[in-house]
């Protein structure tokens, strides 16, 4: 297409790391599961045999087929909370290719949604409707972690929807269902998901005879990208969006690209200097170890991997970079379990127990007691495994492949990890090795905004909270301060991964009550304006 | 996908009418070339010998291969003004799916373009760059009859680039070169146009590191539709657009769908009410002399058709629908060369030719002097063939038949041709059976907003120009008054099919002048906007 790459990486950084950013750091959930390829045996072999150029949790699920896990296998429920919301499932029949006109473009799937009308004031009141942007998941498990549309649609008598993106939980393509390749995959799109929510809401408002009904969008991380784009795309169809932990920026070179690790690291270094630095330490320490007789075997009884778990230095820098990074995300100050089960606090939590083992202790002993923080947080899980999936998440390593391309870089000067700088030609080379097809990096700054996106919503966005947690590196690619009146930014200092859509509960502090106050204010007055604009476009 | 159809006919009407509405009646050309058919033989035949699902210069053209025609082939010049623009054609290389990563999709195909920078002001002054968003034809044919542009640009110091549309002129992908299905077709979409003209403006701006160099959009009729809904989609990229007779509500029932024949009649009865009564009356005049013995021998040799064209009924029917709709359409107040060599003020032109022969004359010798001041205005032509299509407009034939359904009547109240209700099903009959394929009759008032697009251009719009002439019957569908303080409609009582784009005449009316001054100020005020922004975001 003409578009200068971006440059070359000054420095040679291991492509372990980049493989983690790009393929592990999804949103929500480290471990992905595997995709099926469609190269032949050889390639396959290859790429098996070679770390560099798959992950170890996805080599190992190719070799294995496993997806057992010391994770339980149910998402319905936020086990932390007890919160059991009720919701019909029901099914739409969505378009395969919304964009194209091919005979093949015109299959079908069965796309879910879940549906809660009990509060709803009906269509004659022209009461609203909240629906939730689906991420890269199982939508019960994004239904059963998003309480505050739950909490709040009461009182604006709202009808509750989420529907789930197409290709995950239960709304994935015939073509798709057992074979994964860039065939089958292509048509998972953020425009095609876009266009299935469009298509979706006004079937549902049709059959409601609720066209005058507004639409209030909610979405968190990608869901949250979503809602915002869709308010950019489809105005007609959304009055407003809520777009939580939404890192729209994190495209081309639009913030900076050591960003991400650099908030991880800061989150560990303000629990703890010496949290920071054994970190930071620890990833020349386990490499001597591999160096040493038995060294995978040594690692492996020091971590508490399984017996059938290969440990090689690669699984078990994924599973570290996992752990980190996960906690500083959701780093909520109630226990959770949202990703895994947690303790309240967990970054300050890992470093405790880092630090409260006795002095002169190994420097890997205390790395994994800050790990089982992540990983054994119930402490219940007797050894772990390296490969689970619990929320369906796997896909996601598609979408980074394609259009979802975000780059990161890890700087020595303000990380704990080990330094690496983004290169797209590595990029291409993994995505073209691993998938076939080649990424198109600068896609999505073409559809949606690049370095004048803030012009760009100044001028025709409207009715969209960007609501940020400064603990959650994902702020990064954020939209920190306000735009305009009604395009607004809530940044909180202590707020993790999307933590204003969860569910109140009694331990929240006053920051994140007040937050959610905001953001109802903003909504009353999306529908405020918009009632009143229809009064004046119809007096009777 | 669950969306009610439009209600059924409530009279049945000839399906013929129907037909010439949905093949025929294009923007801006009437006389369509075979698309290839991918069904068997005996399917082909069946069209061609059962006339009411195939218009007759398709059968024709499918039966003959001809292209020759009365018409010069060359669409490089306008020849009535003598107007020649020099420019260089470059190629791009364009991605054939945007929409989706299949690796089908990565296909690319070279986009043809036209540039002339001769005036341009550069880079570094941030000089604009004026972009014709090319629609359903040849560029240099629109590139010829867009005079409007090549005539400002100096004022501005602005490039000019005219981007001609995927499956048009030289910008045809491999796959559709010589076999037109669904599946060759099925990227054939103002979508994916949509994208093109975003990834090659991008690429244009880059290559002359003209980042800041700021875009105006012009486009006519469907072209000008693109141009207004790219900046709705594309606000980032073109800063205003110049929406010339673009009938942006001809969808769904926006619009009263009686309203297009209504205008073309109007426009007849305006210049002489015996003249739209002849033309109401020829119907079923012509229909009585095919009744006759030898009729279609009469008929040929009364309408000075060639001696190997078969003029059954349905033939010649299109054929006098085409002169009616397209003297309305261009009904321009000098001599043109647009669609034919046609003298100033058509539609007046034509109802003198027919009141012109002496009293007592046949109706039908008073049709055949009214349709020659269309099909032989300049007197050359020896007979009539009824298939060509030098501008190269086939395929929006399967536009219509996908997204672009615009849906029309013709109401006997107020229109001179036969009774027709608009029938959702029998569009979806006919695109069936020619193209083995249904409209997604909904889709474009999903993508571009429907009942509420007024809303959403006035919150969410800016800088657009709809420009119409209420002799245009597409003016229909356009936006007639303004929406906001900038998205402006100019209407103009005498204008005719995107006027106001053409080259200055010295013979223009003071109105097409005056329109001319606005259409330059509201450019300015968005240049001035632009540059203003620029200055304030960087004051060095």
């Amino acid at each position: 297409m003409g578009w200068a790459p971006l440059p070359t990486p000054s420095s040679p950084a291991p492509a372990i790391i980049f493989l983690i950013i790009l393929l592990s750091f999804t949103f929500e959930y480290s471990i992905a599961a595997a995709p099926s390829i469609s190269s032949n045996g050889a390639g396959l072999l290859h790429r098996l045999t070679h770390p560099p150029f798959t992950p170890a949790h996805i080599r190992a699920s190719l070799l294995h087929h496993q997806s057992s896990s010391h994770i339980p296998k149910s998402s319905s429920s936020d086990q932390s909370h007890g919160a059991i919301y009720t919701y019909k499932t029901l099914f739409y029949t969505q378009t395969l290719d919304h964009f194209s006109f091919t005979p093949f473009s015109y299959r079908t799937f069965r796309q879910r949604y879940l549906v809660n009308d009990e509060h709803w004031g009906g269509a004659r009141r022209r009461a609203p409707i909240f629906v939730y942007c689906g991420n890269e998941g199982d939508i019960e498990w994004f239904a059963n972690n998003t309480g505050f549309m739950w909490e709040i649609a009461p009182l604006y008598s709202a009808m509750v929807v989420f529907i789930e993106h197409r290709y995950y939980g239960q709304s994935i393509p015939d073509i798709a269902q057992s074979n994964h390749t860039a065939e089958t995959l292509g048509y998972l799109t953020s425009e095609q998901a876009l266009a299935d929510y469009a298509g979706l809401i006004r079937d549902l408002k049709h059959k409601h005879l609720a066209e005058d009904s507004p639409v209030v969008l909610f979405g968190g991380s990608y869901g949250g990208m979503l809602a915002a784009w869709f308010r950019l795309k489809y105005p007609h169809i959304a009055i407003g969006a809520l777009a939580s932990s939404a890192p729209i920026l994190q495209f081309d070179d639009l913030v900076p690209l050591d960003g991400f690790y650099r908030i991880v690291s800061e989150d560990f270094k303000n629990a703890s200097t010496s949290c920071f630095e054994t970190i930071r330490d620890s990833w020349d320490a386990l490499s001597t170890v591999y160096e040493e007789s038995r060294g995978q075997e040594k690692v492996a009884k020091l971590f508490g991997f399984c017996s059938n778990v290969s440990a090689d230095l690669w699984s078990v820098q994924d599973f570290l970079y996992t752990a980190w990074v996960y906690m500083a995300m959701t780093d909520y100050p109630y226990p959770t379990n949202f990703l895994q089960p947690m303790p309240a606090n967990p970054v300050e939590t890992a470093c405790k127990a880092m630090e409260s083992l006795p002095q002169g202790s190994d420097l890997l002993a205390r790395i994994v007691a800050g790990a089982n923080v992540y990983y054994n947080g119930t402490g219940q899980v007797p050894c772990f495994q390296l490969s689970s999936d619990p929320h369906g998440l796997a896909l996601w390593s598609w979408q980074a492949c394609t259009e979802m391309v975000m780059p990161m870089s890890s700087n020595p000067n303000n990380s704990m990890f080990p330094a690496y700088t983004y290169s797209l030609q590595s990029t291409i080379k993994l995505c073209s090795d691993y998938y076939g097809i080649s990424p198109r990096p600068h896609w999505i700054t073409l559809q949606f905004g690049g370095p004048d996106i803030r012009q760009v919503l100044k001028r025709f966005g409207s009715n969209i909270i960007f609501s940020n947690g400064l603990l959650d590196p994902w702020s990064n690619g954020g939209v920190l301060s306000d735009i305009s009146d009604s395009v607004v930014a809530l940044v909180t200092a202590k707020g993790a991964h999307h933590v204003d859509l969860r569910a109140a509960t009694e331990s929240d502090p006053g920051w994140l009550v007040q937050q959610r106050e905001e953001e109802k204010k903003h909504i009353s007055r999306w529908l405020r304006l918009y009632y009143a604009d229809l009064r004046a476009a119809r007096p009777t």
